[in-house]
């Protein structure tokens, strides 16, 4: 298939570009019934807009989503559902010369050589922008799976370059501008980036999002295993360069009587697994990280070549996150989201009337 | 789609329990005119083949593979190649009593609860000896991306529980039972695996695979990046917690000068990227780390509850790796070949006739 | 897969209702470099818009196409192309008792049991008005083939309820509104017609598509044959019962000294397959009849039940076509090119290498 | 996708050719649970297997099916189910000469430019007898919609070349070599076929099939609707040139006022949509006709060209069916069978917690 899409059956399909007339998507398979409407959709939206403080860039979108189908009297209908978001703050002349050279750790050097030619306008499709539209549509995912299994998600930065940032409460992550679950260290957080901004420079970050009430059952070995999908879907994130679930990395120090997760009447004693095993969850929290690699756009001078091969010299103006990990919080959240909703819907198909004598145990630890 | 396939021009569908009559697959998708026989896919089979060394499950399969379809006179004719390895060794009464309770760490439970019963015997369909097909099937795929591309894979591990194994050399990487490019750690890795053997104790490892010969302009932006395909692969397989392309998890703490791969008319002067920009590959090398869980099967007691949900202990006999990283680096490669194969069809489709005026750089530093 | 799309590598996604906001698709796969402008596509929605005679609905729909993404500097990027139609005749008060009851021969009994609530205005997701987006999106494919292999489409009505169509010469479809490859019949047509909507009735119709310049080779065995794909397609169109290729269901009494069209070096010397041999392009015209049931929603009484099960009757009033199959003939041209442009990729993805020593043979007769 | 697939959530993929070593296919996607042994798919495949009358090949073929993988203890697991038949009398050199021209109205002359070679033994992958897989696949499909549903199908031989064959009641279908519903007129058939066959000569043949006790619901509109997916897997049939649902090419000259089947509280007073309305099952029996061309592989010598573009002349010796629409009737119960198994897990996938208040009303008429 086409790369576009996402999902088996509850599936989702983009479009647009960073400075294109609009952005959206297209949900297909979203069961009937469900209450919807724009106020369910842009919130979440709203989470991940550009703008929104001085450590972000400064484009300024409103973002304001629009349901062109899919709902009747307020309840969707099972037919698709499309989204749409106008691009309203498009000043491309900042990226005019950039069809001229390729940008170091960016797309713009693959685009070239795969399509042949490339918008260059924003970065184009190879924008973060496009992650709005999976936002979107995983807010008819995260409300679906609440409405039908209690599902929640949750997500904070756990380091930003080379700060670690300690969790100190949940509260805290919409607090500040950087999803940090954490209040006391945000000062400190925000000097490090002005630093940053002000050397010409930009920095990786690490994120952790949780998928809470997630019932046993939901992936279907041996490809489509939840945590490959998963992985899939978050290593598809722009700049994303790598996903644990569970322990992860840690897991290779780990001895086999330290990380295979015990059970008990209570629920599972600890949860080294990340709510995984053997491709299949196990009603423990999902528990996910992922690698956020620094923003490539950035105004010091880097070697590269121009279209010719002769070697030259790219600095990148314009208005760019100094670390594109401050807004994947939200994204993450989303793209585990749609993952979670295509397999609860996939379990359905296939094991909808199966029933065990005893029901699963609690969740347990995290 | 149902679970059991994978690719989507270069498709692989695969069945077969461990200890069922036979395990296979179908490659359905491959271009014609490729010289195929037995020959070119047994050498791949072989060395993940249990029973070779005494640090692996002493399970004695041949694991012969037969060519079904597909192919006439020695070449491949367009249509499906079914490839059927027939089970031996099916001391399925080893496993007698695992019906009646859930091994920690092991699918035991998920199966359980998604599909109401399960095949116990060898872990049915969640062993890993169902990479086996996976990886006769990317035999095919990697002699045709090798004679259509040059492309190369390797791969070795890294580390294992505790211990870091130094790149000594490629050579000998077949030289040992743990794929190690090394050589003089080789005792020491032999007398830990020993030592764990001996405390019913299992443990992780860490493998890098890679790809050289990549053509530029393989992935699909946006959800089926080449790299996003790469994670879906590897997090797919058994006991694999984490995933990391190019720098991986370094990301986090590099900074964009240093991140950002600079290039010039000789080539990239580094690869963090792991050879994707974008989603799409560069040219450069495809570097892939994976974290191996430690194995779940192990002799050590351990809590657990029976059907009923009352509390019980859990002791796992029978034949088992004491780590599974260490038959998993031929599997690595095998999928990755996979998702490289698909996309290079799936490249040729959309892109076929773009022409760039100037060729690609080198790939250089790896 | 959800429903909505079709396609594998040139996938169209559509979504939208007859009288929500707007109706639209996403183009994913289009290959690169192809000059694309609203231009290219209106001539086609045109040809299907209402209210262009009397003998069709009188809905004042201007179905005006917007480029959302996927092309730059009028070119395409080989990203999605989102295409939006907004609807702006929505007069949807006609339509305020049809949730009541249900159509004989309508969706409105099917939507009702399988999503338990439907959209009533205009028909909803049920209309015929969505496959305008088809037909946009065909125009993208049509293009790119007459491009590529100089593919052309043709269709005309060769009969309408009872009356059958002499076929007098291609020049004349355009030139009436019922698509018919002829003039002298044209006021019989008229008269036919304007008896049945003052009888409050409705008739079927009979359309015949031809694609021209079609290369070998397109279609894969065993199940997505191109016939099959081709099947698929047209079933779906609105109110479409029958499908035949070539001789169709003249096969039945045919023999084969008849059937099998001989090949001669000058090209075949008859085209009953219908440009299929074994679900593969021969390089013959591909030839496709369809039928068309009469228009459900009409204003003679009949009999129905309504939600809750007791007997009542349906008059439909609102601005309906008396005979759906005036404006299929150009629906059914797009969807015989979306058709033949996905194979077109998928065959040069597997056989993109593929050399004959001695090239196909001329089309010849069709 | 690759071709060899057929199905979303109920996959069968096949493979194989009909002198290889076997053919197969991997059923993907079975709800767990289900009772099942080769008990349950031998009868189906008995029913089209060559060799049971004079009016088919005289191949002989045992056509015993094994299942690989799939089932613990007699039930299904939901992992695929891997099903292997065996090739048994391979006679291929009576195709010995075949490589040298192409048989008209045989799929030789597209595969060989397709792929630039092919399998010429007993027409390879291209034969009718890769219908067996299918069908077996299907006998699982069938037992669990039965159990599920109460679904049974059923079809039978309308015509054969000029002869209409009336029916007279169900219980012929099984004691006649022509699966037709009928007693009185099968000596005219076997004379119609000894005629045949000594001229050297084929015909086609009409089979209708139906399908009933279909629950209400199922298909995906817009472009997987139940009747496009049954066009799709009927016209992907050996032979098949023509589908038609319901009424089908009737419709064209029926009017609105007696196409349209009315609702009565009893049920419907007619059924000329063949069950489907809007492309979603209405609980109606589905009702479908195919058309079968004449066997393209016959004695009487008719031109062709060779491989170097030069004319020749073609006989076809060896052992083939004078009509191939004798043995079509199983298989075409089958296709319909996978069709409804998907969508039954596809409908239950997104709208399994639908609860309408009225329930539906009976089948009515067929």
């Amino acid at each position: 298939m086409s790369g576009s899409t996402i999902g088996t059956l509850f599936r989702v399909t983009t479009f647009g570009e960073s400075h294109g007339p609009a952005i959206g998507c297209v949900v297909d398979g979203c069961p009937p019934g469900l209450m919807l409407s724009e106020a369910d959709i842009q919130p979440e939206l709203d989470k991940r807009r550009p703008g929104t403080s001085r450590h972000v860039t400064q484009r300024n979108e409103a973002d304001r989503v629009e349901i062109l189908s899919g709902t009747f009297e307020g309840r969707t209908t099972g037919t698709p559902i499309g989204l749409l978001i106008r691009n309203t703050d498009q000043r491309s002349k900042d990226y005019g010369n950039l069809l001229d050279t390729f940008r170091p750790g960016h797309a713009d050097y693959t685009y070239h050589h795969k399509y042949g030619l490339r918008d260059p306008r924003g970065g184009g499709r190879a924008s973060a922008r496009l992650t709005a539209p999976a936002v979107a549509a995983a807010a008819v995912a995260r409300k679906w799976l609440h409405e039908q299994h209690g599902t929640t998600f949750a997500g904070h930065m756990t380091q930003i370059g080379d700060i670690e940032i300690p969790f100190e409460g949940w509260e805290h992550v919409g607090a500040n501008p950087f999803f940090a679950a954490n209040a006391s260290d945000i000062p400190r957080l925000e000097a490090y980036m002005d630093e940053l901004r002000k050397a010409g420079d930009s920095c990786g970050a690490r994120i952790a999002v949780v998928a809470r009430g997630v019932p046993v059952g939901l992936g279907e070995p041996i490809y489509d295993k939840l945590d490959a999908d998963i992985a899939h879907a978050m290593m598809g994130i722009n700049a994303v360069k790598g996903v644990e679930i569970g322990a992860g990395f840690g897991a290779v120090t780990q001895r086999g009587t330290t990380h295979g997760d015990e059970l008990t009447p209570l629920g599972f004693a600890s949860n080294n697994a990340g709510g995984v095993l053997g491709g299949i969850s196990s009603g423990q929290d999902i528990t996910v990280a992922i690698a956020i690699k620094p923003t490539s756009s950035i105004r010091s001078p880097r070697r590269s070549i121009d279209l010719a091969g002769a070697p030259t010299t790219v600095e990148t103006f314009g208005r760019h996150d100094p670390c594109v990990g401050i807004r994947a919080t939200p994204i993450a959240e989303a793209m585990l989201a749609l993952v979670l909703m295509d397999h609860a819907l996939r379990h359905r198909a296939q094991c909808g009337d199966v029933r065990v004598a005893v029901p699963p145990i609690a969740a347990g630890q995290s």
